[in-house]
């Protein structure tokens, strides 16, 4: 039997799917025990479709989603266009015509994932989406499979390549940011308005999914805090490394007693932590756990071939499931409620950079203030900023988010300090 | 409904699964979708049963396999006995009375796995063993499942958590292999004979399984070459690291045009190699493909609890394909006839570590050996010795299995050289 498919989208993605499919024939008959052939692919207009066609990719393409949901032949829609809408309500009536969907759309996903997940059970149909994290590296399978045995106490990863390739930068080179970002603009891995790259919230989008798959819960995109990578220096980068570290903007979530917590942040990361080789424009998930203990999953984050790999392991498995009848089961079985984390129980060490004025008794009165907060030093270290003003770094020892925030109101109304960073130390 | 399970054996591992099953209930019975029991335990004699016991460990023991094999509520036989014998025995007599089978035996699957592979399928059961290839990284169903899409070009692997752990120290702390084989037995790490460890044994019976996972060809285990680490010598580890490598000894199974190889070595990695950072026990398995590119699964490669993760995972599987009506898939599907590569096929760079009288002349003749074979240098490195002999260190750029063999055959027969090691080098 043959499989049928639609394509939303033909974009650079999307045609790494037929390539996959024809490159790999003999293995992928083998996993999903039918042929699988793209059908029909929907593009904006007749334009695209003359492009495409002249460009060499053969294919029957629609303009109106209509034509895809209405034919019968079509089993599997693959939505590859992105953002919110139009794909949001492609995605809902084509479960709601009962065919199954796969795509890779974690903004999508990561707003709307709880509903579309019901409106896809309700028509018992598969909505499968491996590849809107971290597009190469299998790990919400994986999560699923593999860690169903294991109870998961934190989840931390690099999940932006663009983000990490400039941090790569910043690191091993010494660019500044802006440079760092010009340089992965004119390589094209940073859009002309790179917000959702830099500052975290590509990277949270993924920590709502990850959250699901490795606690089972939910959390709001909203209740996922995110802090970029803009306001690093190159003095942040050196006395990261002075001390042993090296910064990257880590996704981070972790379950305490009251729950679970999630956050993306610029993070020290110890030399010898598997993270901090990940380089470039890879990702990689680090997962702790009782069972296994620690372990890491590593590889290209996005990319024609690798995204469209994700892409196509899923459209087997519901070509197999097909076969097995055993369609309709969760992507992601594993649920609870969702309980979020007490500020009281978030704790990590903190590295703290502040400018103060270069005069007697400065360093008294700032050791007062992490005192009062019942805060040690790990780390401390003065740099002459200039004649007239020092640069003081300081790593703590474990505090909670409530004497984070303590502190940094403390050292806010303290007007003899002036705090340029403060960010998360993860411990050997 | 409550699957009951046997186990043979209950050492350290063993004992990991209840220890699972209970610490993380809530979530195994979403995935598994039933309660799961461990009805019996196969031990070795009533002195051990006692033993157990006493130590509070409350079973029902039994020291006859009959006992498992005739208890028809038993549907998955547990094996953790590891060796070849009885296990093989028992393994098959369980499959033949059509209980599932769980095993994390290496030895025994490496060499026995198609023999017990096809007993399964004879019997419409199933045989698992994630925990086979190293302990708590879910390797082989990865490769399996979300590899389907995909097609594999080359697996290396740091396979065997002993000799990576003797490497390490080799490495960063400058112990000769003596030391290091003595403190690993004295952590526990390495066994009185530390063979399998050291010679690379482990690892290729690891390489045999990957082998099927990742190639779809079942290669013999006599058909993996593999080489230890017992030679390599601190000059050696020193010469790596300035020529920017890291030595350990590394599983690599590739395909050419001609078939596939596979083989067990010390290897030179390049120091930004995501395989050279993986240190201690730690084990991890990196993969080239053609859709994803490169990707690595990294974690620990033996211990209690990782290893009865992945056992856990197995059975879990297993009580949850009971309840879709789909057991008897084969744990690994994807099959070809074997081709093994020619030797001409499969190529690399060599490091050559030589010892030659310091005489004039000597460079020039070692230079026409390699000229004659066509290989050219990449780098090459002359230090003093002694004051009448001088070690040349060489690395060459890429030569086929022939054209080292003739090589080493050429330098064998040239008096003046003494070959102190060859070992493989892995490109940029």
């Amino acid at each position: 039997m043959t499989v049928k498919i639609g394509l939303l989208g033909f974009g650079t993605v999307a045609s790494g799917v037929p390539f996959l499919l024809t490159e790999n024939a003999e293995k992928i008959k083998q996993a999903a025990q039918d042929d699988i052939q793209v059908a029909k692919v929907l593009v904006k207009d007749d334009a695209e479709k003359e492009r495409l066609l002249a460009a060499g990719h053969k294919y029957h393409y629609v303009t109106s989603i209509d034509d895809i949901l209405s034919d019968n032949e079509i089993v599997i829609v693959v939505e590859l266009m992105g953002r919110i809408e139009p794909a949001k309500t492609f995605i809902t009536r084509a479960l709601q015509a009962k065919k199954h969907v796969v795509t890779a759309n974690k903004d999508l996903l990561a707003i709307h994932g709880r509903e579309l997940g019901a409106i896809a059970k309700e028509n018992g149909v598969a909505l499968y989406y491996e590849a809107a994290v971290a597009g190469g590296i299998p790990i919400l399978r994986t999560l699923a499979n593999s860690f169903a045995s294991d109870k998961i106490t934190r989840v931390l990863g690099v999940l932006n390549g663009t983000s990490n390739f400039m941090m790569t930068k910043m690191v091993d080179e010494g660019w500044t940011y802006e440079k760092a970002l010009q340089t992965a603009q004119e390589l094209g891995y940073a859009e002309s308005d790179p917000t959702n790259d830099v500052e975290g919230i590509d990277a949270a989008y993924k920590a709502v999914i990850l959250s699901q798959f490795a606690f089972g819960m939910t959390i709001d995109f909203d209740q996922v805090s995110h802090k970029g990578i803009s306001s690093i220096t190159p003095e942040d980068v050196t006395v990261a490394q002075e001390l042993g570290y090296v910064i990257k903007l880590v996704g981070d979530i972790q379950e305490t007693a009251s729950g679970i917590s999630a956050e993306v942040s610029p993070t020290f990361l110890p030399k010898n932590h598997p993270l901090a080789s990940v380089n470039g424009v890879m990702n990689a998930v680090f997962v702790e756990s009782i069972g296994i203990g620690q372990s890491m999953f590593y590889g290209p984050g996005a990319g024609q071939k690798p995204t469209a790999a994700s892409v196509t392991a899923d459209i087997i498995r519901i070509v197999r499931r097909l076969k097995d009848k055993t369609i309709g089961k969760d992507f992601n079985e594993f649920t609870r409620p969702l309980q979020l984390a007490t500020a009281e129980d978030v704790k990590s060490d903190y590295y703290f950079s502040i400018l103060t004025p270069d005069v007697q008794g400065k360093m008294l009165r700032l050791a007062e203030i992490f005192n009062e907060q019942a805060i040690s030093f790990k780390q401390i270290l003065q740099q002459p900023s200039d004649e007239k003003e020092a640069r003081l770094v300081i790593v703590t020892h474990s505090m909670s988010k409530t004497q984070l925030e303590n502190i940094s109101k403390q050292l806010e109304a303290a007007h003899e300090f002036q705090v340029m960073n403060i960010f998360k130390v993860l411990g050997d």
